[in-house]
């Protein structure tokens, strides 16, 4: 929030389905770096607005819930985007209205500064336009004697106009008072049928003073379908990777390690290739997460070894020291200073104490189809390959599982435990058994 | 299969080995998107021509299947690509002829059309030319008032010439009729002692039109190494990428994720980085598939959730609203409704049944080391953790199987099944063996 | 080493931490391919050099020993790279003297020779310069009448200056005894107090011909920060996939392949996406490496099918033929011509003969909290699901393990073992059970 002289509401735009898309998720949902599209765009606008309101279509109770606390508004009817401008005139306020698009997720704060300064400077109305390589398909801003004039939409424009290298990015800012005057006299006699925003820029120009702001091209990608929306996420891993790596990380190869927005990642960690942090992942100084591993909510401490191929699931923490190996799943899982499980196992509802050792193929069976039960495990243990223990179970420190076994009692401090049958030998059965099964084979 | 007036005969070259590929395998069987380079071409030519007739050098048998139901003719002796192109002359038949070699697999039928079209426009003889950005090492295409003269080698070509930017791009059509002739008259008198096909068109033009259609050099990348290959392979994952993301598939991170040329991927499906398609995969609406999964001839159906880290191999079938979770394997599997296999799981030749709940660590033992057999597993069932199912075994509906048990028999609907030893404690064992062998250590 | 008139003797600087680097590591021991980035340069300058001497700074002596066997001395004061030098003076020797950065390993011997030509041919000192597309923050190389004059920092350089686009690469030749002089010269009066080496070209260029060799901006690519090291080791794996793919592997997705500097590929050999080789791998003819697959210090030998998700650790020979499938771990292992480990299995410290089938499970006990103990399996057996080996065992040819058995004594040669318990069945129990259980769900 900016301690402005005005205050300041921004107003986003989300209603949209995005045909393009072909989604039955609202387009404002799809999410980017483990987020949905308008928690990016919210983000950055918090950093700047008093208050924000968004603009949602029927039916959309997800994106409602994705944009609380702010308020929501119902656009009931599709009526075009200056329509669903004035579905959220009751909450402009006292001060200055900035109108964003939902779509619009990599705008930085200080682009909307600097929207935001040309309007104290002066301007009316202060929009938001880019030059793109490629203008193509974009709404053209058609300037006079250095004023602007009006946004012909591309399919309106003549080849003249298309010839214009300054093209809408679709935001914009005025007083709340300018804003109610110019929506109340936008009208749909166009082709679509729609109340197009964009003509307000029309009528501001009629007696007033109209700036373009021109932002960099990469901020204003619009997500319209899903191959922009993976050059979107594409753009904001990329971001994060170099912040991983400015910030004294080591990425193998950055471009096969994807991060979430709020991935916390410390000094001297390395990345090996092909990571994926979901959301909600910490780690610590000097740990190291090796090839092929996936985490999600969870903190690995200091001079952790994860991986390859482990996969860190929510609730787990891995304290200083420990090392998760193979073909590993920890769920819900406190993993003590110094313990170890490095193949093939399953820990579920856990805690293992420090330096325990937790022998390959081990399992927790924490689930009995109804209920999740814990396992808890002590300190400087020796869980034996292979053991299955059926929780709730409580393994005492200094407690040895012998290899195979499986648990369903509790297990004192220092004792050892069994829970497997007796080996037994028949004299050349094997090769019988065998000889006899290639025989049947043969004879079809 | 055209209704032109006149029947058309496609001749593939495929009899070369491809020294810079540096392989045994023949060229045209390198794949591509999980097929063999002959069969995109294949594919494309289908779309317009009404015979396929293909040119195989010795001892390609395999090759030889890979264009069945299409006739192949042996080439014997490497004598150069018109001798090639004359192997193929007994299957011209009456009407028109086009020449085209297996190591273009990009070719659009787009571009056969304009090359036919060019020829029942009136060229004797038409020809696919590009512009490459270097085109260093093709034959360029020599013109002379406005017409197509020969064809030069690069090797053969004097400095003026290697100016030229227009290049053979390999693709010829004619009538039957024109060609044999033309073939008949062309001769080895050149520095590799080859008959070049490329002759043709020099013959053609001594009195007859001949044509160059420009197509883009994308289109007509050959593939003469394995980088070349590898550069084919990405043209093609990304249009298959790109046609899953104008679908309404989510791709996180599209250039991670590896099609076959068959992969149906339907609407709302959500893939994450780093995932294998294999041939024969059909991924159905609101499912996900999570990252480092490996999928091959297999059917998800509606909203099932896949990996990480799952893979899912031939003949397995994974209905609505099931889940296969990480680290687990199934092979000709049928999963039924609602079912999970969530952690480290081997299921293969099995049937489970809806709403079952498989345990982290089951193995089915489907391979008695001669024969495969099938377990059966009926609905809304719990299978312990680390059970082993020793097939043929069938288990009922609604049966529970305990943790780590061993079933070698049938179990009846309703049943709980137990095959494991009973657990025993001896108290200060664990602790007194691992001093013990602590202190054995220490003493060396 | 060359065998010139003159001995050459090579000084390394690597005494710098890399502030931007953001690391407790000395920047030259940040790796590259697998390798330290100084043994990078170290490899390439011994094919020129008779002598190398490491500058390093105090409390390195890891990197002291990854410069090993050639010798390091210590720069025990941060006063400039003037100074860095000077501290390798006594071992200058009699000949010439080359100077280069620890951080730029991508430096190609060609260039060295193109240095040492310069040298020769009557430079007193020959220095190497770039002109990268932005020169901004290097050196600049100031000529006057077509002569090197200076070299100036860019925080010291004018405008006019800052115009220049030839830039100091950093490597510098001259003999020992002129480089004593000038090193002697040298003075710290400028901003930062430091000894700047570079400002033994003024000095040269006062009495004697200074030539400055212009080298690829790619090869003198510095690494001064963890996106720099990223982009240095994305050069190399370019250079180590295209040499692969030339030498006559496919790799299906070369961009998801990530070599080690030591990698042996031989030809024929299938590499799918997403395969990570740690050091000292060899893979032989004609076998395959499928998807997601980690291999470290392991023999692969002819036709051998690896994954995909195999774990091959080091010490691991996989014999002709053999498989090894997913979620398999090997360890220290020999796997016999043809033998199989195909689904969540851990093999450590183990033998096993030829075409012997490990079942899906099966792991080896390998250690007892303190010691490693071996497991070794004969020819042509078959070893059943879920089986646990604890080790140290011998189990003979033609050997049979029934699934789910704990294996703790020898097997003999044809023999069947078990261990494990038989099945028994409470009718009606397990729907009892589970009901019992959701009605306590159901009553809270």
């Amino acid at each position: 929030m900016t301690s402005t002289s005005r205050p300041l509401t921004a107003v986003i735009l989300a209603a949209g389905l995005g045909t393009r898309m072909k989604s039955r998720l609202p387009k404002a949902l799809h999410r980017l770096a483990n987020r949905p599209m308008i928690n990016h765009l919210i983000d950055t606008v918090q950093q700047v607005a008093d208050d924000i309101v968004v603009v949602v279509g029927p039916d959309m109770p997800a994106l409602e819930k994705a944009a609380h606390p702010h308020r929501s508004v119902v656009q009931t009817e599709r009526l075009g985007t200056g329509h669903a401008a004035r579905t959220a005139e009751p909450f402009f306020g006292e001060g200055d209205v900035i109108i964003l698009n939902a779509d619009n997720p990599l705008i930085s704060s200080e682009t909307l500064h600097n929207l935001l300064s040309a309007r104290k400077n002066g301007a009316a109305l202060a929009m938001l336009g880019m030059r793109p390589k490629d203008p193509a398909r974009y709404g053209r801003v058609v300037e006079a004697n250095g004023n602007v004039q009006r946004i012909v939409e591309y399919k309106d424009a003549t080849d003249e106009e298309r010839g214009i290298g300054l093209c809408n990015a679709g935001a914009f800012c005025a007083s709340a008072q300018d804003l109610r005057v110019w929506l109340s006299q936008i009208d749909n006699k166009n082709a679509q049928n729609e109340y197009y925003l964009t003509d307000v820029v029309a009528l501001a120009a009629q007696s007033r003073t109209v700036q373009c702001v021109v932002a960099d091209e990469a901020e204003l990608a619009g997500v319209n379908s899903r191959a922009e929306l993976a050059q979107v996420e594409h753009s904001i891993q990329q971001r994060l990777r170099a912040a991983a790596m400015a910030n004294g990380a080591t990425l193998v190869a950055p471009e096969t390690v994807f991060f979430s927005a709020d991935t916390v990642i410390e000094t001297d960690v390395t990345i090996e290739p092909n990571v994926f942090f979901g959301p909600g992942v910490t780690v610590r100084s000097d740990s190291i997460i090796r090839a092929f591993s996936h985490l999600e909510n969870c903190t690995i401490g200091e001079a952790v070894s994860i991986g390859p191929y482990a996969r860190i699931r929510p609730g787990t923490i891995c304290e200083k020291g420990s090392h998760v190996g193979n073909f590993v799943e920890l769920k819900n899982v406190t993993l003590g200073a110094g313990a170890k499980a490095n193949h093939l196992t399953y820990l579920g509802d856990a805690s293992i104490g420090a330096a325990t050792n937790i022998g390959a193929g081990t399992i927790t069976c924490n689930y009995d189809g109804v209920f999740k039960h814990r396992t808890t495990i002590g300190a400087n243990g020796f869980i034996g390959s292979n053991a299955i223990l059926v929780a709730p179970v409580n393994i005492g420190d200094e407690a040895l599982i012998a290899a195979g076994s499986v648990i369903t009692a509790n297990v004192s401090d220092g004792a050892m435990a069994f829970g497997r049958a007796r080996q037994t030998e028949k004299t050349e059965r094997g090769r019988e058994t065998m000889t006899a099964l290639r025989k049947k084979k043969e004879q079809g």
